[in-house]
């Protein structure tokens, strides 16, 4: 018997039988006597359906407004859910973002939890009912509504464990957990008992695309024991938490991320600052730099090499265009056919050769490495993109990732 | 110039060109100088959307978490006609019920206004934005989202123009305003220029479906100047306020309702108490009765005839059966192939033969009264459903209302 936050997204209560089958689940812990919070997103399409809805009025709606129509969302889904559980005999009450007292930024869109006024949930807590929230969306210190942006979901979960002291927090989705490398890739990539909040971040902001960075990050923060696991089956998933138990693993998994493209200023003047120059041009425009390579000087003239997420591209480039002057490049290149691919592991700090047991990897099965970047917990190099999946696998046959 | 409650109905906002010609609209009067607070209810089929979502999850939700479910649809609504007034360059914020500070009671799908805190959106008013608010919601003093019922927008609209003081409230929907009769059974029905709150109130229960009861009851209460009017073309709609300046007219309007049932008690005991027994055990169970009728004592016994809803016929009926042995008739009969007739008008009070003239209409078209009610201004028949609207058309031209 504990407090558990629940969370279960867009695909876990598309309809009437996923949204059953969830209430089943949380039936049966709450049965078991365990105290619910469960957070849900919008059911399946309802979010698209809404954009659409808006496009077709106004391409471009203020952030405000936008936010107002998508909460909507998931005061649709959280009701559903409740009535469900009604059927099913058990005490429950849905509350949408501010009646959840989840407090945000006021940066429509994109706005952070800054705090949970926790009395409404816990009162309900309190007379045994179930507590559905609407996940994505709080309220600013304008009382007006937000939401958090994409996994928003994940992170108001999160925010709410953190928040009431849960003993758990359970992201339900459609993937059993989190694996040494993404299935569609490599088939008999391993399911992982449980992976360290460093190893996840590094995983989730490298495309592996289970949970998002954000909840992590909070999760991390405030040591919210997290699992992730499947709505669909009925196993135990991924845990995440501060240490991993599993020490002998070096390399935890491989990620491969497609929505990178690289950018190249040619022959930039040799001089300090210039880097400088070149990377607060395009923080000013809110733009993330990834992997970021310079050459030697040659001649008083360099390169710069630097990889940025692929829809952020052309914003980048009439950023750089329009400061040429300032940059002085002789060229910018671009390259959006490439694919970023990770390994992530703990066990890399105290295990020299890692590195070249990757780039081996790569070498023998021809691929050519076009960038690398390296942290203490995670090597990453860029390859052609017709080549990310090869090279996937390729990494995960060399560590023996399927038998952990 | 002034401040001006407009409400738009669903079909009004039904989809892009609808919402586009609303926005127009407002941007009319908002160009002229007026302040506007725009009261919307759901586009079109969203309610039923809802609510056929609802029904395959649980037949009988709870009323609390049905009104979270269908107060998401003023929220989409609210918010594509912010986008929509965006588009056209007008600034614009949409609010919540809660957003609104309206405060209702805590009976969940059929709540009342308690009061509305009128400063956030006097405070965007100040800021010369149009303030779009979402109708038929609001919320109780546990924070729970409540929504008012049938017709609620309507109400919604009145109580904010009462509590703003606005100097109109103009109520939009698909009709051009109140006609002396509906215009599907009788062509050439005549639109009223203006017509007194007591007046709407008859003939709005009485089936003309144009505003809501309870709508005009808030607007008599406080006086506030209504309108009603079409939102699809552009021309004078019929005014709703103290007293009516065309005093010459003594019937303003024929009603017919098809949504009406009679039941009838046989032989009950003619002793004191016993309608108010009857009529306690069915206000218990919150059905409410209309035309009553009691034929006189004969032999210790009479019969009670009275006329409920067609909707809440099958529970009146259980009712009056479970409570037979207090009740004591000998027979419950029953008939739902009525409909009701009505003829109002201020006038009727001091014009002795009203009545008459449209019982004489009623002879002479060969149509049986089964049941006669009368008010100080209006007289009520039940006749067989299939003779409705013939009952109109004759009353119609006999008070010669094509041409007032």
């Amino acid at each position: 018997m504990g407090l558990i936050v629940q969370k279960y997204g867009g695909s876990s209560v598309a309809d009437a039988t996923c949204l059953f089958r969830v209430a089943n689940r949380i039936k049966s812990y709450y049965d078991k006597g365990d105290s619910l919070v469960v957070v849900v997103s919008a059911q399946g399409d309802t979010t698209d359906d809404l954009l659409e809805k808006a496009a077709e009025i106004n391409k471009n709606p203020s952030k405000r407004e936008m936010d107002v129509l998508l909460s909507s969302g998931e005061q649709i889904s959280m009701s559903l859910l409740a009535m469900a559980l009604e059927k099913l005999g058990c005490p429950v009450i849905s509350l949408t973002g501010w009646q959840a007292g989840i407090s945000t930024s006021a940066r429509h869109s994109n706005a952070r939890i800054g705090s949970i006024q926790t009395d409404r949930i816990l009162r309900e807590l309190d007379q045994k009912r179930i507590v559905i929230v609407a996940g994505f969306q709080g309220i600013d210190r304008y009382d007006d509504i937000t939401t958090l942006g994409r996994g928003g979901s994940d992170t108001s979960a999160v925010a709410l464990a953190a928040a009431l002291h849960a003993d758990k927090c359970q992201i339900y989705t459609d993937v059993k957990g989190v694996y040494t490398a993404d299935p569609r890739i490599v088939p008999d990539a391993a399911k992982l008992e449980d992976i360290s909040y460093d190893e996840m971040l590094e995983l989730s902001s490298l495309g592996a695309n289970v949970l998002h960075n954000r909840s992590v990050e909070v999760g991390k923060k405030f040591n919210v024991k997290m699992e992730v696991l499947s709505s669909f089956v009925d196993e135990p998933g991924t845990e995440v938490k501060e240490v991993s138990k599993v020490e002998k693993m070096i390399v935890r998994g491989v990620a491969r991320d497609n929505e990178v493209a690289r950018i190249s200023l040619k022959d930039v003047g040799d001089v300090p600052g210039k880097a400088f120059t070149v990377f607060s041009i395009l923080a000013q425009k809110n733009i993330n730099v990834d992997i970021i390579l310079q050459s030697l000087g040659r001649d008083g003239k360099r390169d710069i090499s630097f990889t940025v997420s692929e829809s952020a591209l052309d914003a980048a480039l009439q950023v750089l265009e329009e400061n040429r002057d300032v940059i002085g490049a002789a060229e910018v290149l671009h390259d959006s056919d490439v694919s970023k691919v990770s390994i992530v592991g703990a066990g890399m700090v105290s295990n020299p050769g890692v590195a070249a047991n990757m780039f081996e990897a790569l070498y023998n099965a021809n691929i050519n490495i076009k960038m690398i970047s390296t942290s203490e917990i995670k090597v990453s190099v860029l390859v052609a993109r017709n080549e990310g999946d090869a090279a996937v696998r390729a990494i995960h046959e060399k560590f023996n990732l399927s038998n952990i």
